[in-house]
């Protein structure tokens, strides 16, 4: 177990808030709910980034960017918006300081009070729609098709590093349509944008479904979303795509002139996935001893330790590294040769550890009399002696065997925690022991409420492509009928 | 001229306006002095951006992110920072909404009143330097060496799109060293970057120098910058990069052990550019017909525009326009085919045009008779017939020309407006014409303010790369000694 890091068994979830500070991703700042991304966080964000953006640009999307502020009245524009998003939120009232009259420091000048509040933004649909309403006049003008890289800021009251902050980064999606129909497509594509992001890239099993209309984004007709188990058998929403009819069009009165001159309102979709993500990257498939991260997501992909006693030695194996480095990264992937002297093997053993490299690399005297390198998998701890000539394509392949290892533990776990549930006595038991459970469940909010308040259990979503379970049955809690099973756990 | 675009000679600035708008780059938003960036204004930031970034890692750095609030109390640690940056900005009071209690709408609930106001950052280098007295401990610590992508907010009271806008994009590396030798040598470097930025991709003749202690950085020892000329002779101010020295260590008591153990504060930098850049690459090179775009950040490099007047001939040019569109874009190039069928060509010559698409191709029917397509350069109007064997070709020599033609274009343009002068009669007369104007300056605040205010031009920088003259001579205002001539001009 990595030092100063609790164990996932003693404590969850301060095995992850250790982790995350440990492994030097990210620390909360002097200014609550805010985080300090490290760059080692940073760099594993920019690479999601930086595949995300790729996805959406294959799929017809560019970027744009809209303002940070909101004016307070944009939120009151639509009627379920508002409920949403018009709470815990940033608000600038004033736009000036001046030197303090009665003392020390900087005071808020009075007489730069703002004739009308600004929100910092929580979500951009009202700016965007607003801005949206100059942009189009004709069908010619659809669809619109952009996606916007951004900080929002929600006030939570208790937050957690990137899980739930009160300032985060994310993207969001911002599209119009001419048809209800194409909107709806384009939603479905983003989620199915997002599954395949999770899975291919974070190594993460997702669940594709659709959200009750109690858990629906503010505004939206319906919100599709992807959920993911953590290794406490807890959901998280990873990722969320909303169909937004045409509420936000009529909000800020968006028509557009049909081929035949006639006017009709335009229809949206919405969708984001945010630093969030991290969270679920960590909870997912890290260990007591640190970090494991896919291969596609690790800043760095190889750490090489020197072993020696003497300065000959020493340069030897730097020697032998420089080469080898050199070898690995032309086939692509990043090294690291830490080469600190200050530091036994050991320590920096259990650093790397912590810090996810999935591939380590040692060196010492005897691996350059006998021409061979040690190679140790972070994922199943494996070591293995291979000839130095072998080791670029060892490494190569040993970054297919862990990204598609970890997702098969991963989703091994989840089906491990899975199961279905005809009576509420097994569905209690089975939520307080960390399971996704597939219940028939009658559609009402009510129900959905009291099981809720009873269990703390939410319908994480209506499977789509995962659990589909279209079958006869009868509310677990009301015993009325149902015609497909859905998904229950405890949530993040 | 193009449509609705006033030409540079009646109206320089509302011909710059223009262009921001009907090319589609910017507009303003409902919140004053916030901009919307477009999706072709944005794609040429994010080519910025991405050869930004790509120098920045190349020279050691790396990303983070740090909060977008500052607490008040921060702003007035450092002395000179709180009077340039604790003025104008957006103050956040409030974390709640709440529904109108006497009528519709949404306000700020009184009872969610912040204890201390936060800032939205103006710049971060006090937040900056609050985390690092964290990261800081011993000099193995150092250096360090941090840049960020992140929004700002100034609030300017009159504003411009992308020149001077209330919250803006940027970049601000961050930088800790142990020496001051080393910290000077950073600020150093990252101002060559951006000059080498702005020559070798913006095809803009930078002057790289000091600035006087009246146009530092609040809180900096020294500030670098690059300055260009624009096509009215003002000049424009691009890039940044400020030596620190200890004021932010000392403010925020940043220390470092030494090898030998004793305590010393931290030395710094910091350096930015920001979407202002965009304005500058606008004004530097466009025409009255519309932008001119450096090939290397252009969205798209070539427009491909159909001649035709039956189905058969749209199809037999669409079709080999779709071939020569593949063999451009594998040459590295990016084509876009104009297919739209209810607009004339003249239009979408005029259209493009407008966008600075450096190249255009047109293909007719008797084109494909002769085998050739017309070839026009943005930058000249300069048409040309082409075999088509030799499109692809022909495409990657006009970027690599067109790329350095503009770039000459704008040196020999600043050459020809820039003088050395030893009355202050001739100097006024330059500055009202529009010069760069090297002239002796006795070295006080006090001249340079009195210059200010008779002829509005500032001390742009003591140039460090172009345009050196250290000789003896006399200031042209107070005629007392001065050991070199100094860089005035009127400046955005």
């Amino acid at each position: 177990m990595a030092k100063d890091v609790t164990s996932r068994e003693e404590n969850y979830s301060q095995w992850y808030n250790n982790l995350v500070v440990k492994a030097d991703l990210a620390e909360n700042s002097a200014v609550r709910g805010c985080m300090v991304i490290k760059p080692y966080g940073y760099a594993i964000w920019e690479k999601m980034q930086s595949v995300l953006d790729r996805m959406f640009k294959e799929t017809g999307h560019k970027n744009a960017y809209f303002p940070l502020f909101i004016p307070k009245s944009f939120l009151s524009r639509e009627a379920e918006h508002v409920e949403g998003f018009a709470k815990e939120c940033a608000v600038v009232t004033h736009h000036r300081l001046m030197t303090n009259p009665d003392g020390p420091g900087v005071v808020v000048d009075p007489s730069a009070k703002l004739e009308e509040e600004l929100i910092v933004r929580p979500t951009s649909e009202t700016i965007i729609w607003n801005t949206y309403k100059n942009w189009i006049k004709s069908y010619r003008d659809l669809p619109i098709l952009c996606n916007q890289w951004a900080n929002v800021v929600r006030w939570e009251m208790r937050t957690r590093l990137f899980l739930r902050t009160a300032e985060f980064l994310w993207q969001e999606g911002h599209t119009a349509h001419a048809t209800k129909e194409e909107a709806i497509a384009e939603a479905e594509k983003m989620i199915n944008v997002y599954a395949r992001f999770a899975r291919e890239y974070m190594s993460l099993p997702v669940v594709v479904g659709v959200k009750t209309e109690s858990e629906r984004f503010a505004g939206a007709i319906d919100t599709l979303c992807i959920e993911a188990m953590m290794q406490d058998g807890k959901a998280l929403q990873a990722g969320t795509s909303h169909f937004l009819g045409q509420n936000f069009a009529k909000a800020f009165d968006v028509q557009y002139a049909t081929k035949d001159g006639s006017l009709e309102y335009v229809w949206a979709t919405s969708w984001g996935v945010s630093t969030r993500l991290m969270g679920a990257l960590i909870m997912a498939h890290s260990d007591d001893n640190g970090l494991i991260l896919p291969p596609k997501l690790a800043p760095i992909h190889v750490v090489m330790v020197p072993i020696y006693k003497t300065d000959e030695e020493h340069s030897a194996v730097i020697g032998r590294m420089n080469l080898l480095k050199a070898e690995i990264e032309n086939a692509g992937f990043t090294v690291e040769i830490d080469d600190r002297d200050n530091l036994r093997s050991g320590f920096k053993f259990a650093e790397w550890e912590l810090k996810g490299v999935p591939v380590r690399i040692t060196i010492g005297p005897r691996d350059l009399q006998n021409g061979t390198v040690e190679i140790a998998r972070r994922d199943t701890y494996e070591k293995m002696s291979v000839s130095r000539d072998a080791v670029a394509g060892t490494v190569a392949s040993l970054m297919e065997q862990i990204q598609e290892n970890i997702y098969k533990k991963a989703y091994d776990f989840r089906e491990s925690r899975t199961c279905k549930v005809d009576t509420y006595d097994e569905f209690k038991e089975k939520i307080e022991n960390g399971y996704f459970v597939l219940a028939h469940w009658d559609g009402t909010p009510e129900t959905e409420e009291k099981i809720k308040d009873e269990t703390k259990a939410t319908i994480r979503c209506i499977p789509i492509d995962t659990f589909v379970v279209e079958e006869e049955g009868r509310c677990i809690y009301s015993g009325r009928p149902s015609s497909r099973r859905v998904l229950f756990a405890k949530a993040y």
